[in-house]
């Protein structure tokens, strides 16, 4: 195979089975039981969303994202328990009831007080969640394990009765008792729950491990494995992707990742890591160019911006400023990009007007500024550019008058510039004043 | 053991040696090669950092940040190549000449113009660095692997004779031919470099991946290994530590994690992370209570702000909100939360003012507020705290408000309490108007 051949399956995605085979970061072949070819997301922006500090959502407000979260693709859409308080459960009966191509959960402790208020609201399924380490069990519900084996048997089997799908997870999974965690979700399996869910509550479960414990438990039980991770030590994204790789099936997700504390795996950074391991899956199922008005709807909502880093959608996520950087790109984007801005209504851009810019990058500028100049005169000007970026920062219209200027010069040198006075040196030259120089039109 | 003794363990750091035995997020016995309690952090805010969008770091902001990176105690400062601009190169030598604790590194291409330039501004060492992907080769500097392992046995050999410190890296080292790569590392292993770097440049490895290539190159090479991660696809912290997990020594940080694009990985991210894998290294080698300093002095040179989010330092990092975490935490805060905020110099606050909220909760307000309820009463009010919170949000002077009037009437029953007009009811009561009524003092 050729170099350019080799270079066009990996800057382009119309040959799909192509690109995984050859992509380094698709699916590890050795991973028998990956998912990352075939998740499934599980949005719980209204229940682990609600969480977060500054949530305060409305019934409409509350349609209008569980609309956008459907029309986006996600497979699934939690919702806070109808036990919460009473508008809580009026606003599951309202969502259940909008006919969404995603299915609605709601999320309830493993009671069947809870069970018998959830099962009425007319959702697809039911979320049972109850804390299996010795700190939830000591300071929270002050249960043993057999005691919450029982009261699991007992929710599940109602819940089935009922005709709609039923989870059961532990609560802060990686630090409960190894032993006790797979006794109980054999124990659920056996009586044909649809998934079981692993759940990192406090944030804190490093990615091989993950990978570890859900191998462990994909070789216990039959059903499908959902995971839940919380983002305190920053690796929700990298944990999910490994969950995945291990056999998890379904990763929770909320918009912004907002949730209890700094919250949980996000929608949009998720997406930004699975499009590069399983690009025509991702693209296929969900609407990647809604991305950024979901997490605007999501941001106003709770009143906070998107961070500036944020994957896709941070104002920078997709600028290149350093000249190495620049010149590369310019010759082809997937030298230093390896998510395409286009995919999710993004465009690139080159910051040229710093000190650190290059040639490149300025020549760049003087072609879309239908300007001609020589590559010798491309660096002169480059290296005025650099001299005044290290006096101070640069906007655009400061390179567009030193690269109109010096082109004015060069052309028509016969033509004499006007002195200018002292103050206009002071404010903008090293080199020369700019925008008020006398144009050589 | 006794559960007590177990809980001491994980929720106090006084007993390390018993704790790194017992903390489930440990380093992994078996990686007989993990750094992760032997780590060293590479910070390079003023190279990388630069490279941010918003980057323009005047010298004297320059001199700031590196003063309070040292303090903090990072081991390497990394200075933008001195090359890139003539301010650039003093910037360099004024930062050699402050005589901090924290070496002083920069980082150039690899070649010898470069260098020479380099170890003339007093550097402690040189960082170089060469693109060694197909994409890079062709698209940004057009040279073949030999001319990069002559180059760089030149660049090494000279900086080494100059008695100061040399790493060699590859640039995009994941879309790197292995074999290329293990070729040119052992090469410049052998000409003595005091560590080699990996790069993920486009941001997108995944941890497993990170660690395979980790412990494949420690197999290959004596020196050191450094790390350095983009974030674009949210995976820069775990990818960090997987590759400390594997043998890497040294990791790449940028305050907030600034750089190209949407960045590296950040500095505070890092300690999240590590904190809780290694505490006892962490703690004594870092001021971690700064933390909060160094990221309100970077983003305001930035002109960003904190992302709500961040670890650690975002707004709601160490708020609980829902009834059965607020519950859990009044017990033990080890319930639900991994971090300390008092090692960060942080507090813990419980969001009370809301409709998830749970009766303990509002008990814990109840005491603060110096007011004697019995479990029922703060139930009955728990009660009206959250139909109210149905209806909008709250804040605390409404939530104390209703607990106060709740308050009189139970403890003064006999008092007549005043009818109030249409207007105040409308505004805020569900049940009865609020901080307008009358009190019974």
């Amino acid at each position: 195979m050729s170099q350019d051949q080799e270079f066009k399956q990996v800057t382009e995605s119309t040959n799909a089975i192509a690109y995984f085979q050859q992509n380094p970061y698709g699916p590890n072949p050795a991973d028998y039981l990956s998912n990352v070819n075939n998740f499934e997301l599980i949005d719980s922006t209204l229940r682990e969303g609600e969480q977060f500090a500054n949530a305060f959502f409305s019934t409409e407000k509350k349609i209008e994202i569980a609309k956008a979260l459907d029309d986006f693709g996600v497979d699934y859409i939690e919702l806070t328990s109808p036990v919460a308080s009473e508008q809580s459960r009026r606003d599951c009966e309202a969502i259940c009831q909008l006919g969404l191509k995603a299915k609605i959960l709601t999320h309830i402790r493993c009671h069947m007080d809870d069970a018998k208020i959830a099962v009425q609201t007319g959702v697809d399924g039911v979320d049972v969640v109850i804390g299996t380490s010795k700190f939830l069990r000591q300071y929270s519900h002050g249960k043993d394990m057999n005691y919450i084996a029982n009261s699991a048997i007992e929710v599940i089997e109602y819940v089935k009765s009922k005709g709609i799908e039923i989870r059961f997870s532990s609560e802060d999974s990686f630090r409960s008792d190894l032993v006790d965690l797979l006794n109980i979700y054999k124990t659920v399996d056996k009586v044909g729950v649809n998934r079981v869910g692993i759940a990192d509550t406090v944030g804190c479960a490093n990615p091989r491990q993950v990978y570890e414990l859900v191998r462990t438990l994909k070789s216990v039980v039959s059903c499908d494995v959902e995971c839940h991770f919380h983002n305190d030590t920053g690796c929700a994204i990298a944990n999910a992707y490994t969950a995945l790789e291990g056999g998890a099936k379904l990763i929770d997700v909320s918009v912004l990742g907002i949730g209890e504390r700094n919250g949980i795996t996000p929608l949009g950074g998720l997406m930004a890591r699975m499009i590069v391991a399983a690009p025509a899956y991702v693209k296929s199922k969900y609407k990647l160019h809604k991305i950024r008005d979901i997490e605007n709807l999501v941001a106003d909502a709770v009143e906070v911006n998107v961070p500036f880093n944020n994957p896709i959608t941070g104002f920078c996520a997709f600028t290149h400023k350093a000249g190495i950087h620049a010149k590369a790109i310019l010759a082809n984007p997937s030298t230093y990009e390896i998510l395409d801005p286009h995919d999710f209504g993004m465009t690139r851009y080159i910051h040229f007007a710093n000190r650190l810019t290059g040639w490149n990058a300025i020549k760049s500028r003087v072609d879309q500024l239908n300007l001609k100049l020589s590559d010798n005169q491309v660096k002169e000007v480059t290296a005025k550019i650099k001299r005044l970026g290290d006096v101070r920062s640069l906007n655009i219209d400061d390179v567009d008058s030193i690269i109109k200027d010096f082109h004015a010069e060069v052309v028509t040198p016969q033509v004499t510039v006007k002195k200018v006075n002292n103050d206009d040196i002071n404010l903008l030259s090293i080199d020369q004043p700019l925008s008020k120089k006398t144009r050589t039109i």
